[in-house]
């Protein structure tokens, strides 16, 4: 068999909700659900995002600041574990927490519930890249959480 | 902290192709790119479900004809990993493996490639339910890789 | 040339807000931008269709609960007219307003302003089917707006 | 009122295969499906999309060509006519007709079938804008159907 690859996604996200410093509600389109009748599996990736998106903004940076000061954070490796299905018109709340930290990427966990009941555990790993598409060392707020 | 969860997505995917028994091409969409002008990591999920797929369809089996006989697939979790960004228009081969199965679940193990340049990995992890939307025993052909 | 269709799309969107009686916000999500930087053109369709069962509920009726009482809606048309981009991380209002009833169909016609510049008008087309997917009458209260 | 708009989509697609000279094929995605069952009406346009496309391509020209030599095609606007649900796993046959065009933008045309049977029409309005965004001309061989 051919050379394999490692994962990087070491984190393992915590069920309960306040072991996560930030939480952002999404509600669920109908246009999300699939004829399973439930939320499909690949709509939770854009959730994940936008609480992400929701955090930087709460903590005072936005995705178009950082850009402009020559960073972009690119998703490096996505994982989701789905424990209950999320139906049209939920109201999902998604905490997040930044996991761990390197010098090139960090990791971020992510907890949904809809009244507290767990949903989904997900993490994404990110890694800083140039505006020329090059790995960059983390800028140092991001490499010391809690981000602030 | 509260209690934490492991990960089923144990397998780890090969960067051979040769290692993939089945493989299926994607042209991405315009649709599927984003502002940073490359394919968003979430359009990566419905490629991977539209292989297996077309995996099941090759081995004579069908999503559809697994239902009428009181047994469904769901995805229990799913991993990418991003190694090199898809653009638009690329033709993408997606190599299928299952990787690995236990009494109710199976991973199914991924590659993917542009002109043989590896792109992204990614595992996904399907439990069997029944109609009422019950964890099942898994059916005997999908515990024996490979399938047939 | 073969037989050709109309359409029953024939509301004109007003240009002023204060045309619409209800409207609702969406911020735009990074996985909605394509490759030329702006939202896609096909990310408008579930924008629409969030704003609309925001507007049911406001009113008091539920999608659910049109379901259980034996009614469904589908839509029959949808037209967007395109005036200027949508940006990642925009904050779109989207006036909604019924348009025009018939006894098995109505319209709803749609202003997205950002700060108050058109960004795009919308109108969708929807019909009445029962359960069975057959069409049906539509409900007393959707064919007298404002519906209440 | 305010001030209201027009349309520009003035084509009206024909129910005839033989009217189009141009025929794509897509076959549905269970992600694109939504909890009626069937395939939700906002994954149209990208199908759309897919086709023209796939069209440009059979002539010998591609996005990323007009692109270098200049020129982008915007989206307009887009009208969809929704017949009978498209379901999962099934292959739709996009007939592609360039409808009419004016200085500065121009209109297609398309008949979505399965095995002959009409499930969909469509319009989308393009325009031509430059690397700077601004409104332009359009190509020649884009004023004089049928494209070559």
């Amino acid at each position: 068999m051919g050379y394999t690859v490692g994962m990087r996604a070491t984190a393992r996200p915590s069920l309960g909700p306040a072991d996560y410093p930030f939480s952002h509600p999404v509600r669920t389109r109908f246009a999300e659900t699939d004829a399973m009748g439930i939320v499909h599996h690949s709509a939770y990736l854009p959730y994940l995002e936008e609480a992400r998106v929701a955090y930087l903004r709460d903590l005072g940076r936005s995705y178009a600041a950082l850009h402009e000061s020559g960073t972009n954070l690119s998703v490096v490796e996505a994982w989701v574990g789905y424990r209950m299905p999320l139906r049209f018109d939920e109201v999902v709340d998604i905490g997040v927490v930044v996991a761990e930290t390197a010098r090139a990427w960090f990791q971020i966990a992510y907890l949904l519930t809809v009244d507290d009941a767990v949903r989904a555990t997900a993490v994404t790993v990110h890694g800083a890249v140039g505006n020329d598409g090059r790995p960059q060392r983390l800028p140092d707020w991001l490499r010391e959480p809690p981000w602030d």
